[in-house]
């Protein structure tokens, strides 16, 4: 425990910067966390901002050369996009895969799975039936179409995500005494704060130099309906403002159905606790209405490809080494139900969707600009915990349905459940996100140890937990065996000094996979990336039929 | 159509405020759409702001007098929760429902309904299996724990309802050539342009007055990541601000991944544009996530309440007169199944549901203040059209899943099917929400006539109607039989004056519905009202009981 405690917010903001509640890494963090890996990036100056998926409908790969055939190295999203498109196409396809089930990080845990993480240590999962968490990816927005498209042609039903919750928590350890704040109480008075700021301003004849007064008029107007001000343009306690953040005493009907307005906070209290970080989480352009969930857990569609495939893919097969020369790719292998065993594969081509962390760890003979790209790219080393509670407590006691509370704490999410609402019984809520130095002294931990750490830091915001916990399970992807890692993590420098090297056919073989996309951490990112390596290759393979 | 085109935006404009390209009108109009019947009471200064309910879990109502009895008008939502707790309680029930089914405004039409509105045009429903369109109420705030309860109760499942699209559009027919822009890009554009301002200002010095200069750094810090502003605090065209407004090229996998970004909208044209107007849709308090809808229709709810209460109520059975005694309550009514007959009805009490425009017009004994009060409610004249069409044209070319187009054509709302989400085939939309003026003048056509100027109108924004629509209804609320209106609406000058008169126990009777309820429109002030009401009724009767 002693290494967590050390790694405490409050520890890291006097090594950062003394003078804020929330340290810059803290900031970071929260940002990261708020809007998933998209604004993490942003932050860091990249490019790889999350965005729509350029997917444009079924690729077309006619005229396979008679014959041809192509190892597909992962039965993630890339490897099976790839798979299912080149089979259809009329090439021979062959799938290997270490793992024993398709999806990749597309993958639900619910109740009876069991999971062994590198250093042994294996979680049984104890949900009830019909419960799950999500380890890996748990949302996806309306313009990822590549990932619906395949969810739809794969017969796999989608259901709303909610990303924002009016009603669920913002929350500082260090502000408001750690009590959280409802979401719709501090995005409201932030924007009647900053509504009521610049009428006032906009009155004083401050803007005259950037805005015209026919414009300043207009600005005046909108600022009073938008911020929710009063007819003096201030932001007070009012009927319009708590028609916002909600009311002291909420109207009914009948004799005792009168409404008291509640109580702004102060704009100094709303600065100095930073929980105005968390007001644009659903304005990102991946976070925005309208988000999906599969029916039944994100694993659904993985499961569902992987039935699609059939025997195309070889389970338990990991890859020791991958050779190319003028007549094909040979890739040795162990089947890891019979370990030492080495076995062979060999295709024409290759599509390698092995996650970076993995694959450069593996010999293969490419141009030393590609097996540099391969060592450039740090994966995030997230962590996330499920936690089963013996009633849905957000639900009965505090009338929370679905979408995220946001904490400064170590876990950052409370991610609630988006399916079964109003269903009673038990529930499978996300009860961390972990990111940074706090996944790694996570990673550190036993699962069991990662499960009480997150119940104890969630029962700050809800104290029911520790009365209602009934099991949990906590997965830290740098002890993934499959990856190694969350997902690829590019450096504005790194991506302009190798991305195109990443992405370049390199003789017979291509890479695909989110790390090969500009959607780095999205499923998208690995079904277009695919798309896109697998339309050159067929290319090249078209070519070179010609040729032979 | 001449009276219709008379009424067209433009006419009114000219009528009411030339210099604007919305008239006041206009904008009153489009606030009370935007943000349902709330907003619209805002902007008319009255206290009757949607907000919480004020239900605190199931009614106690022990000790009910032997053998007492209740009649029941209106098998609404607030004469069904009145009929339910009261038998719950051991009293004995009758209700009186002069329409041929349970719920009231709690409606959905389905293919193979019909329905026959004040002087006598019939519309039979045709559409597909599955499709509905609600009529009246719509959408469940996650604070209405009243209904909620209800439903859950009654067994009736609830789905998510998208209140807020970002990829759904704000349109005026006045500004940028009348084409749609997306929600998303007007929200970001808005909130930029803001944070830009207020930045500007506050580096120039102009806030000093009014913030500390430490609360300025952090103003300033906020407003960067708030308003997605570049180092020099603008808003420009930038990965930043296309992660909120979107891409002109959204960035994807492989080589073909890089993203180009988009062009924000000046802040001049945003304001001449009034579409800021749409953007709060979803902060008010009851427009806020999460919001509900039952799953196959708001008519759920109703059907199940009916089945529940089962012979409890006399369908068919139209009110004429309403009279009390020391001895209870006798009520008149026609069953309007034999036409003429007169029958009666009594009881030791009488819980009156009756909407106001058709109670005013029965003969009942009451003082004077109450029967003022019945008289000092006018109700909205509100239309809604739901429109088949051949294809979810709106999901397949335009990524529209769910959620809500905002216009300031006479449609006012195009609501999109929050369910059967990528599911081919057909698909019923709400193809308009008319209020005011407009909706007197569709009232005053034929159903056939209005859903022709519903397809020409939305049209203009999803040029696929005319292709793809396949039939359609219109309700006009003024016309039903049953209510001769949509929900009323107090001004606060009325409600002071009439507001306790008309929920005050007058003798045997007490009143009950969204009318007596500060949650106008709303399905919960419907229940809370008649929760309130019966609690005062029970009181009395136990006091009675007791006395005898």
């Amino acid at each position: 425990m002693h290494c967590f405690l050390h790694n405490h917010p409050g520890d890291m903001m006097e090594k950062e910067d003394a003078s804020s509640p929330l340290s810059r890494r803290d900031l970071l963090r929260m940002i990261g966390v708020t809007a998933g890996s998209a604004a993490m990036y942003q932050a860091m100056d990249s490019l790889g901002l999350a965005a729509e998926s350029p997917y444009k409908g079924p690729i077309d790969l006619q005229g396979a050369p008679q014959g041809a055939s192509v190892l597909v190295l992962g039965a993630g999203m890339a490897g099976m996009t790839a798979a299912y498109e080149l089979r259809n196409a009329g090439y021979q396809v062959q799938v290997l895969e270490y793992n024993a089930r398709a999806g990749g990080r597309n993958w639900s845990l619910r109740g009876g799975d069991t999971y062994t993480e590198l250093g042994g240590a294996t979680q049984h999962c104890e949900f009830d039936k019909g419960l799950y968490i999500n380890p890996g990816p748990w949302r996806i927005p309306y313009h990822h179409q590549g990932m619906l498209s395949y969810a739809k042609r794969l017969g796999v039903p989608m259901e709303p995500f909610f990303q924002v919750n009016y009603n669920a928590y913002l929350h500082s350890s260090h502000a408001f005494g750690g009590k959280p704040q409802r979401y719709r109480e501090i995005k409201a008075d932030y924007q009647g704060h900053v509504a009521e700021l610049l009428s006032k301003v906009t009155r004083q004849n401050s803007l005259d130099a950037a805005v015209s007064k026919e414009d300043q008029e207009k600005l005046l107007e909108s600022l009073k309906e938008w911020g929710a001000l009063d007819k003096n343009y201030s932001y007070v306690s009012s009927d319009a403002g708590s028609d916002r953040r909600g009311f002291q005493k909420d109207p009914g009907g009948g004799l005792t159905a009168r409404p008291i307005p509640s109580q702004p906070t102060a704009l100094k209290d709303l600065l100095d606790s930073k929980l105005w970080m968390g007001i644009p989480t659903g304005d990102t352009y991946d976070m925005q209405t309208a988000l999906f969930q599969p029916v039944g857990g994100m694993g659904r569609v993985g499961e569902a490809f992987g039935r699609e495939l059939g025997t195309l893919i070889r389970y338990n097969a990991k890859v020791k080494a991958i050779h190319q020369d003028d007549h094909g790719v040979t890739v040795s292998y162990e089947d890891t139900t019979t370990p030492g065993t080495t076995l062979t594969a060999k295709a024409d081509w290759c599509v390698c969707t092995i996650p970076l962390p993995i694959l450069a760890q593996i010999p293969m003979n490419v141009a030393p600009a590609l097996s540099s790209a391969i060592s450039a790219v740090p994966y995030a080393s997230a962590i996330k915990a499920g936690l089963q509670f013996k009633r849905r407590f957000w639900e009965e006691d505090e009338h929370i349905y679905g979408g995220i509370t946001y904490t400064d704490l170590p876990i950052t999410n409370i991610g609630y459940p988006n399916t079964g609402f109003f269903s009673g019984g038990k529930g499978v809520l996300l009860g961390a996100y972990i990111w940074g130095l706090n996944a790694m002294e996570f990673t550190a931990m036993t699962p069991a140890e990662r499960v009480q750490k997150v119940v104890e830091y969630g029962s700050q915001i809800h104290p029911q937990y520790k009365q209602e916990f009934d099991n949990g399970v906590a997965v830290a992807w740098h002890r993934s065996p499959f990856t190694l890692g969350c997902f690829g993590m590019w450096s504005t420098a790194a991506r302009a000094k190798h991305y195109d090297d990443l992405c370049a056919l390199d003789g017979r073989i291509v890479l695909a996979g989110e790390h090969a996309s500009f959607l780095g951490g999205w499923q998208e990112g690995a079904v277009t990336s695919s798309l896109d390596a697998i339309g050159r290759l067929h290319q090249r393979a078209v070519a070179q039929g010609a040729k032979s």
